[in-house]
């Protein structure tokens, strides 16, 4: 059973490059290409509780990362206010749109949520 | 000599929490209440070459963290935004305040442009 795959997913995001090389490959087998242990260790060649204990470590040394870091969490926070944003914008653009003398207006809104989508791409 | 303050700086508000005690409170030292390496070595008896071995050492993994995980870019990059977000806000608050028609569009750009400052803060 997957330990709460989308924080794995997030997890993964931010701070897999810190893994070994073998934990990273096993860690996105299973967690981003739906990979079951026992498939994993069939291609390579290892136990299936080989592979588990290789993708249990990841994930610790991941937790732990966040633990110390907080940075996934410090960019959520960042996401929550961008999608405000995003409403806020939107909200600009619907109002001021048609009108002649506010189209000035119109157009900076379009410009504050095509940053705002910017930004949601950057991460989460 | 102390190597880029401000790129320590931000590399230490992102990855200072991995760092030892020792390396934290010796970098911290150094780079952010501007102690020398002599005067470091002094308060706590070692030392100056122990102590900008220490500190030497703790630059290099928060550079190493960064090469990898690459987050303090990412962070400056969404900054970025934000500044231009901010900027297009107080045009479209400027803009509409004063006029009846538009003081809805104020005070969403009002509340866009506090969002930003929230995440301005939030870092870099």
């Amino acid at each position: 059973m997957k330990d709460s795959p989308l924080e794995m997913t997030l997890l993964f995001d931010f701070y897999g490059e810190i893994l070994t090389d073998k934990q990273r490959d096993f860690f996105d087998l299973y967690y981003n290409n739906d990979y079951s242990l026992a498939e994993i260790a069939e291609n390579v060649g290892i136990t299936r509780q080989g592979v588990r204990d290789i993708i249990s470590r990841a994930e610790q040394i991941l937790r732990n990362m966040e633990s110390k870091l907080g940075l996934v969490a410090r960019a959520g926070r960042v996401q929550d206010s961008i999608l405000e944003i995003r409403d806020s914008a939107r909200f600009i653009e619907n109002f001021s749109s048609g009108h002649s003398g506010t189209r000035v207006i119109a157009s900076h809104a379009q410009r504050i949520r095509e940053l705002a989508d910017k930004i949601a791409e950057e991460g989460l």
